[in-house]
């Protein structure tokens, strides 16, 4: 067996006239053939992240089908259109579970080397709580990655990461989609990255921002809200529980936070706005930025070179906020402020967010 | 804000025109409308669990949609069919995932004493294993949860229940549509359970006996590898390590082996052949149930009924299972053993299980 897990090595196959039918097919030389049996439909098209295919052919028994070039190994996220309406593949269990838009998941193996591929190394464990936030007022969830030998009743403590999703995405987005506990879980076992705690809350503040769909984020009361809550929701509700429960330290020589697009953003506004809290700051293709920099973080100075450990700015090359964040990173150096800027291929993307995780957890907690 | 979790209650919306589009959205008189943009489809209907419905109507920019009569509080799984193809409610982020069907899910609210209702009482935390099977030859998870309280480093041993889900159901089956979770942390919040930890494992031992969809449910040998393969998995691989890293009882008085379906025939298969192993069945709607029941439980005498502290039979009225469970009960009677059979109005669903998990949680480890 392929070091893959089974849900996501599972290529489910439908029963259909006695015959069986599997999509999506991962071929030997890496093409990937997509199915889906429409017989009623005009058209059929696929959607595949990152990559241009040709429209799909209706073949017998109403099977509409297409085979790719090989594809590099990776996730990539897909989903049918039939007749105009977003249709997962029903012949695949794999999801990129979402808030707004979920889509099918096609899964390229590659060698063990990938970060994200599963490998025969000590995995950690992932806890999923439950609690009612009197700042938000409802019930909702945060998880929690303890890495492998995690032992609750150990003396010592261990550095955290707090690590927010992105907008549309629910709390469990960094590992289900992102594969944040497989990329520690290897990274720790090659002795590239100290063994950590993360702590994934979720990142709406109030009801508004994500029922209104992607309406919600472009109002500024209710996103501004919805920051400040979830902010307040975290440091005040999330931090003291995980604190009490875990053996996590309270230092901020040993806190990091980061977050991809709208949890860039946030981390900024929390991380630059309490330094006192946190020592070490991430963003991946940050979402949301208010370009009015002075307003929203007053109290940035070269002060904060001291202060912080890593500021860690990064963004996809194709992502249409790379702009955005270059602004950002010259409008800190104009601060007398530091920070690490990363750039890698590709869009706003998990395909970008695992990569840049790899490469983020490895500075985290070192020495000087 | 009533006491429901946050991504059941959100009722997603979707930007149409420049005007918002809710699905589904609950009436305060419990009627429901369903809402789906699909101008260019022929033809779009609603399939809802345990209910019918009339024909979904085209009305405005395309949007087909119906309204129901008022429904009792329930979680319903439905799906549209458009032009004969399955879709999931794209404005609804609530899924019942499943391996073969994935489903949209429609919570209609009801009262706090619902036993699936959140409610303001302390909750127990779910943990998501991951590890390598020797026997099985993959990378698979397994979830267990812990009750309120529960402390790691406590000297107590708490009792274990080890819960399969059916076929086709992934591994978080149990809690993520049968909110197992919340189930207990009400009944423990009552009185009316003793504080539990359950193990929910993954119930393949092959591939096979799940990639070929409902035929491989067919395969006498691929179901019957699938049954003992898994059946070893759980004794030989994940108890071992849920006793290391948990404070449970090894103790058979203290272990309780239960499951639906598929599910309830591998906990007879595995209970009713190892009584030394645990002194408490219990079986949900068993499915896939060999009717010799001679060959597959040849130790089943009366001397059961000193061993095993409950024999658990249950199965919902409209099930087309209950005929062969009812056989089970007679030849299990024939044999001088008193299991104790519940029937409950419903059909093969998680509307019957979350019930059934309900009555059968508070007969558990409790004393004589």
């Amino acid at each position: 067996m392929k070091n893959l897990p089974t849900l996501v090595l599972l290529t489910a196959v439908t029963a259909a006239f006695g015959q069986t039918m599997v999509s999506p097919e991962v071929h030997s030389d890496s093409r990937v053939t997509f199915r889906l049996r429409a017989p009623d439909a005009q058209a059929v098209t696929l959607r595949l992240e990152a990559t241009r295919v040709p429209p799909m052919q209706k073949g017998e028994r109403g099977i509409w089908s297409i085979t790719t070039e090989p594809l590099k190994p990776d996730l990539y996220a897909y989903t049918f259109m039939v007749d105009g309406v977003k249709v997962l593949d029903p012949s695949n269990p794999a999801l990129k579970y979402n808030l707004l838009n979920s889509e099918s998941l096609l899964h390229v193996p590659g060698p063990a080397t990938l970060l994200w591929e599963i490998n025969d190394v000590p995995h950690g464990v992932i806890h999923r709580h439950l609690y009612r936030s009197a700042i938000v007022g409802d019930d909702r969830p945060f998880l929690v990655y303890t890495p492998p030998g995690y032992d609750p009743a150990a003396k010592r403590t261990y550095p955290v990461l707090y690590l927010l999703h992105g907008y549309s995405d629910a709390e469990d987005a960094w590992t289900s989609v992102g594969r944040a506990n497989v990329i520690l879980d290897n990274l720790i076992a090659r002795g590239q990255a100290r063994p950590m705690l993360i702590v994934m809350p979720l990142g709406y503040g109030n009801r508004e921002v994500i029922e209104g769909g992607w309406q919600g984020l472009a109002r500024p009361g209710v996103f501004q809200d919805s920051n400040e809550k979830s902010r307040d929701a975290l440091l005040k509700e999330v931090i003291p529980q995980v604190e009490k429960a875990y053996c996590i330290s309270s230092d901020r020589a040993a806190r990091a936070i980061a977050g991809l697009s709208v949890g860039g953003t946030q981390s900024l506004l929390i991380g630059l706005n309490a330094p006192e809290s946190f020592a070490w700051i991430g963003t991946f293709s940050s979402g949301g930025l208010d370009p009015e920099f002075e307003k929203v973080y007053p109290n940035v100075d070269e002060s904060l070179n001291a202060q912080l450990r890593l500021l860690w700015i990064a963004c996809g090359q194709q992502d249409g906020l790379i702009g955005v964040n270059r602004k950002l990173v010259d409008w800190l150096k104009s601060k007398g402020v530091e920070p690490a800027w990363t750039e890698i291929p590709g869009g706003h993307s998990f395909m970008v967010w695992r990569r840049l995780l790899a490469d983020f957890a490895p500075l985290l907690f070192q020495a000087d």
